[in-house]
């Protein structure tokens, strides 16, 4: 298969519903999907829901560990699992290339349905647009996200208290370094691949046996853990202080972190999660992570604290403390 | 105003924190956005829901009657409605080309702010992703929206039956022709504009007394009142026979068409809708939508007869009769 997308591709016209029917609907396959309809008709319940959107613009499309569309899935079900919400339903839009080539647009998609099949989500309505060459990079989708949350729940850094423990989920920056390598085409040779991965299945069980003693969730995405975690702790009052040694990176990432002047802590992650609970279940929530393959390495490396205000720090080896700030400016655009 | 969009806006740094801050929180304020997790927590109660997104990638952003900023909340507004919905929460995600005029985006912003209001939903959540330049189009946008539909309504092509009238809510092809004029930079003195514009209170009063009656409703953007008939009519193995001399279009809309060799009824118009509807209401419906000032130049063009299977056909002014398809190709592209 030669073929690539064309401006009429998205017309609207002809060549449009030939690309829904024999794409789309072939890969996202659910009767939701399949009436039809400009939206899509869901049958909710009394109850509160999440709703999320991103728009992934990645770059390479491809790359270790996974690819625009996999990354499209993952980002939104997790956006919608770290806020205590079990996901149910994505809507998906793409914006195209003109010249984009069909096979690959058909491994982005299908890579779509595989994730959506492990997450256990829907793909229930979209769109497609295709501009001219030049005025896209290859292929941009978005996607936005409906997930229903249990009774009870409701996580907010607002909640957060001093004494507070800070878990981690696994290492840090396998993601963003994974995209740097590819990016600048570097001749090391590692076997980091991103860490891109649906985390509901993760975080769910969690959700449902801890959600009294946890505080807030977040994914570490853009900025990484250190520009998340002051998100957080922003407008507390309080602080985070970090246990230097007890950050989890994997040597390969670190390794190379160092040869190109990066921190893992300011690298992008797509299958790790934040959570700050109370400290006397924190023990008992990292063991129910380490049961998941993608929490294998789950641990805490902080503590919140009135030692400052609105401040991450890390209480080095050294026996000193230095403030983590947050990401300024962009070492790395398009990690996501 | 003179800066602009650079990669670290994007970044979900520092820079990204201040752009959210000082400009969506400040156009978009609401309480569920103001929240800032990574989710909006909306409560839902017992019943059906639509759920829709769109990408609006048009070009130029600014045009006559309208900008990508409000072509983005009327585009998903107009679709929820279509589905019988009373549209209520929007996501909203930016993908800005690195050197976008701060200036420019918050007019764009702004607009959206401003339709949100005339259409009475809130924009709950959102994305900013910012890209090299060359790498997009200055500023593509993605709204998804949520929708409330009432109980018992259901809008179906599959409900169409022989008899039924199609309704057009007013005259074809103002946004493509509008569009077309812009982009060609043809010398042509017109009072064409966009006719871009939240329909969902044209719609919402007519969904709420005349549900029974209505069998399909959509919105022709993309390929225009043709394409959106073939696509309703598709499978039904009934046909739409058009009154030539019923269909509206504006002397102007004609004449420019005229011209460039385009058909109105292949223009996108955002501010139409086609309503299939049984034929004893469909006068009732008409009066109610001319109550509307988006709906005051609406009209019965044309009946579903079993004359031909799955098509769409003209009875000419002649006394003959002439198949109209789906838009192939694209004479026009990114028009939304």
């Amino acid at each position: 298969m030669n073929e690539c997308i064309t401006l009429a591709h998205g017309s609207g016209g002809k060549l449009t519903h030939q690309l829904i029917k024999d794409l789309f609907y072939k890969y996202f396959e659910n009767d939701l999907l399949l009436k039809g309809g400009d939206s899509a008709v869901l049958q909710m319940q009394d109850g509160n829901i999440a709703f999320t959107t991103d728009s992934y613009v990645i770059s390479p499309v491809f790359f270790k560990g996974g690819n625009i569309g996999r990354l499209a899935v993952c980002g939104t079900v997790n956006d919608l699992a770290v806020s205590g919400a079990i996901p149910k339903y994505l809507s998906c839009s793409f914006i195209i290339e003109e010249g984009l080539r069909l096979e690959e647009l058909e491994l982005i998609v299908k890579s779509m349905a595989d994730t959506a099949k492990e997450a256990s989500v829907a793909i229930v309505t979209g769109d497609t647009k295709v501009v001219q060459k030049g005025c896209a990079d290859r292929i941009f989708i978005n996607t936005a996200g409906i997930g229903l949350i249990p009774k009870g729940v409701f996580y907010s850094a607002k909640k957060i208290r001093e004494g507070d423990k800070v878990i981690l989920s696994g290492s840090m920056g396998d993601h963003g370094t994974t995209i740097l390598l590819d990016r600048e085409k570097l001749q090391v040779q590692s076997h980091i691949k991103s860490d891109c991965a649906p985390l509901n299945l993760l975080l769910n069980p969690v959700t449902e046996k801890f959600s009294d003693a946890i505080h807030v969730m977040r994914d570490p995405t853009r900025g990484g853990v250190a520009t998340t975690l002051n998100e957080l702790i922003t407008g507390s009052g309080l602080s985070i202080s970090l246990y230097e040694n007890a950050l989890p990176v994997r040597d390969e990432v670190k390794g190379i972190c160092e040869m190109l002047g990066m921190d893992p802590m300011f690298m992008a992650n797509e299958g790790k999660v934040l959570i700050i609970a109370d400290s006397d279940q924190a023990n008992n929530i990292v063991a129910l992570l380490k049961d998941s393959p993608y929490g294998k390495d789950a641990c805490i490396i902080g503590t919140v604290t009135d030692h400052y205000r609105d401040k991450v720090y890390i209480n080095t080896l050294a026996g000193g403390s230095r403030i983590v700030g947050m990401l300024t400016g962009d070492q790395l655009p398009r990690i996501c």
